[in-house]
């Protein structure tokens, strides 16, 4: 699994509007509206890193009222819990 | 569920062992090192605002190796996932 | 108490009337007009965490003339005051 | 009554100590350990500008562990409270 | 007497429109326009620290073609001039 | 006469003592220590531009103390006083 | 052989049309549409230096949908492969 | 084929040994010293993604004479050469 | 002989057009397009330090593209060459 | 004749002796301490764009007191003068 962090900056009125059409974007898995220097932070997990063209120049940078993003994709993930298997077994609401 | 996203310099030659030592703070549930400008990024998800406090000040900008850290809190969340849940259950490795 | 520090800067001319708008948000005790590279600094002092997405995303970066907005949360406060009790009494003019 | 909003960088491991060094000076109400890109902010509030220089330069910059201090001073305070009856009443604890 | 000195951003082409327009606001006794990354700065001096938000966020920054203000307040200031007789004497033209 | 601010940066703990020294070197008419990114504004006032070269690098910066200056030179002086006079007559203390 | 890797800011939404524009530029042989502060980054290799002027700002930088450009000029270039050979073979597709 | 543009900022002096020790590292295909705010570009080429962990956190930035890295990874490559078989078929010198 | 270094930021396509026109000012010897973060850089050489107002602010600040001019001005210069005899020989094309 | 404007920080009491060292090297032309940012602007003017390397990364920023360089290659000159000419005519003093 291939993890990139987005770092955006949004128009100002529009966080919550470009917050909601980036779940609709497949790979998507959390988008955070957030204090300090950004307005949201993007979560994409996807299988391969090929697909991360699509996803982010290709559809969440033109989503309406996103004026900058910042992606910084992850070399290597450490952490103590299984995440392929959590991410993967879809816990859909 | 309060969440916080992390973005840590380290000094260069230490990334990984940083990364590593991150991993024991409770609370912190994945560290990515990445791409871009920052060299580090913990993602920090606990259950009240009152413990961020000792994890991210009190140990995270502790740690040898740590050179700046940025939190960027989140206001909200938006997901598709019950995260909640996801991450309650605990799939510890 | 979650206290933030909300440094704000305005268009130009919309200085005094952006921070008259801001003192109607709930949560907002203190609004400073300031010297340096920010225009204006709002003090917001909530009793949880959660509130703060509706104060600042919510409502303080909506307001007309607001341009940008960086949130500083506190992780934690030192004061020889007792600062819960002061605000809960409500010195309301 | 002359209010400060005074953001302070510390060398990473003394936060903690450097904050409770800063209630030791007169006129420092409160000092907030922050997320984002500075790590204390102290709220200064003295009855005349003249003592600022005293107790910003001349105290809060002097203190072990603060690495560049950037003073934010309130041209004009907006707030639905009495300030200056509440802070002159001293709910020192 | 308290002295600011105010470094301004200006639409390029109003810089001296800009600075007449200052000279008429109380309190400013010199603009300069300047090299290097600033366009325009002003000197205020005026008796008492209260009247400065009058002075910069009450006037200066309102003036057509001033893009952004950016004040340094002085602390304390340093010289072998009887700078308050000086200015005090009035030596307008 | 040509007129320079000299913005200045010091190391945290010695602003006071490079103030002082740099009221020694002719052609300084005033020190600031101030708020905000800068730690000393010094006013620079010489008969002929040749000499700033002697003022600023030849001496200022090279006072103990100071860690980087950026001077921003006068091009044109904008004011309702007889500048020239004033700064003639020599007001020393 | 002269190479010049070109960092690009684009107008958000217009990055694959700007891209796919460059490669019409002679002496263009790669364009990436990156991770990062930048959209994206080209790669110009040509014979001689003078022709740079008219390939970066005479041609990309007026490409519609390109905000900004800052050129890296390779004083050296350091490789285990011969890369005059390469580029010369033309393997266009 | 996944292409990393790495950014980076040497101690002064050590530019040459730093970009010379480079080409050792497995997937650099070429290093530029170049001109403007950065001091060598490496030019990353590896067949899997995964790889780029080790080439840039777990070899470049441990360098002798690497100050910073900053890793721009390729979304998208636009190129009218067939660079896939370009560099497989390795014209090492 | 006063000489000033003028760094320019035009709109990305006025870049030519904005070169040619300074040439027309007096006191300008060369305008160079230039790689980096900066567009143009205009060489003026003048024999009194006044005349400099009006060629940069005064001109060259008002060129039709020209969107920020940042001017550095020489405290001394350093040269195995006669400049001065250089400059006033005229070598005019 | 290809032309480059170095930018360059120095250690804030070596600017003189690195600005002498400098005119030691071929192909630099003048050094300017100068205003602003930059502590000095070195020009480099050589025959052959290929010498740029063994100039500026090879000798200048090698240079005791050069803290940082930033070289701006000039894409073109527009100049009245005839460069090419007076230069080579060498007016060495």
């Amino acid at each position: 699994m291939v993890t990139a962090i987005v770092l955006i900056r949004t128009e100002g009125e529009r966080v919550q509007e470009a917050a909601q059409a980036m779940l609709k974007v497949e790979g998507v898995t959390e988008v955070y509206s957030v204090t300090g220097e950004y307005d949201l932070v993007a979560m994409v997990r996807i299988p391969e890193f090929e697909k991360l063209a699509d996803v982010v120049p290709g559809q969440l940078a033109q989503i309406p009222g996103v004026a900058r993003t910042e992606t910084l994709v992850a070399f290597r993930c450490y952490s103590n819990y299984d995440l392929d298997r959590m991410w993967s077994l879809g816990f859909e609401e």
